[in-house]
């Protein structure tokens, strides 16, 4: 049906749904009327850099206006920025797993709600390269843990579940072919390797805690290269899992920074 | 000395430390000038009651001006925000573990390059309540896990350290002393539980997912209370573990919303 699958049997019989962090809620909004045509849904860390994609979505589409006033859907809180340019919705999620986690159940629900139908979500945030060159953007085929395995632990309750952290195939080679009609435009796909931590678990020196050696750092990146990771990021796991258990067709593509 | 410890053997060779995420750096910044004089950082999640915190502390200190115009010292970076009122930094950490680590890293490193002393330290977010009345203050006196275990799994590369959780409890008793000067002001020390998932970490029924009934929730935050935890959020357990090791005086302390 091409609709959102909600994976809980309490929610159709609760009498208002409130989206608490995107500060929405089935009472308050007709949220089939403000989002019922959504076909895509962009991703990513910074508020300010989702407002700057939906203004350019919005020049992209030819939407009428400048797209400069754009409002923020969300801007009765601060947890979260959202906007919309035509089918295209622009939200920020914050930076690791519980902040984009928290922001994937509320829009979820957003889109069963609205009765969305087929749409694609697209995590398109920063990353570490790993062996690219900088600029380059990685269309990630799999979403890796620390130890470079496709799973997601979620912890439910006291009770560990592990789930599958595969993207949609198709979507990824579709982006690539669309990468490839853009001249000077670096894209590949590969494995990104997702982390809860900045500093200690993806290797830096610089954090106010360093307890392995250069050497040490060096070794475990090369281990990840060799595994298939090409970037490394704070949110995949949890995106591809959760994306994929509600029937979301899902890709995470990723810009290199360092 | 009451100087924080960084240990990062690394650290004090670089000839330049940027601090990424608040948009300061060793070489852009007279860091020593900026911040030398802290005394006390409060951190909590949310930027505008962040915000809204220094503009209190600035009439509660009785400093000139009205406070309206207090300016975010990273302006430059929509990641964090940073306030200051006299001797007390406010700083915003986002939700979950990652997002408060990337902070307190840079924080700590911050906190060291200006060469501050006898820094006290306060995580004052908000926070799910376990049996007390809505309203109430806990001073935490301990973080625990989903397993109500005072530890920290901090992964390193890809080793798995652990951490104790520990705060300062002359802290914590010093903080109830002071809150019993205020009327009606209900306060109680207690274990705070640390999730990395607001809904189906935190026994929640209404998330995109459920996979438990209201009963193995009901049991599971029963089995909570009964280990001495009192509230849940998302960040103490990584607060609690990087403070303790680079020797911040830290206390968490939340209201309890729900």
């Amino acid at each position: 049906s091409g609709l959102v699958h909600i994976k809980n049997p309490y929610l159709d019989s609760m009498e208002e749904d409130v989206l608490y962090h995107l500060d929405l809620g089935t009472k308050t909004h007709n949220l089939p009327a403000m989002f019922g045509d959504i076909k895509f849904v962009c991703v990513g860390g910074s508020p300010n850099r989702m407002r700057a994609f939906a203004h350019f979505m919005h020049k992209e589409l030819g939407l009428m206006g400048d797209g400069e006033d754009l409002a923020d859907i969300c801007a009765g809180t601060d947890r979260y920025a959202m906007y919309r340019a035509g089918p295209v919705l622009s939200i920020s999620h914050g930076m690791g797993i519980p902040s984009i986690s928290i922001m994937l159940h509320e829009l979820i629900k957003l889109l069963h709600h609205a009765k969305c139908r087929d749409v694609t979500i697209i995590r398109i945030g920063t990353s570490g390269g790993l062996g690219i060159e900088a600029g380059s953007v990685v269309i990630t085929d799999m979403a890796v843990d620390s130890s470079f395995k496709p799973r997601f632990e979620q912890v439910v309750l006291d009770d560990v579940v592990v789930r599958s952290t595969e993207l949609d195939k198709d979507l990824a080679e579709e982006l690539l072919a669309c990468s490839k009609e853009i001249p000077d435009f670096r894209t590949l796909i590969g494995h990104t390797m997702c982390t809860y931590d900045f500093y200690e678990g993806q290797g830096r020196l610089d954090g106010a805690l360093c307890s392995f050696s250069s050497e040490k750092k060096l070794e475990y990146l090369k281990r990840a290269y060799d595994a298939g990771v090409r970037n490394i990021e704070m949110e995949s796991t949890a995106f591809a899992a959760l994306c994929g258990l509600c029937g979301l067709k899902g890709e995470s593509s990723c810009s290199r920074l360092r």
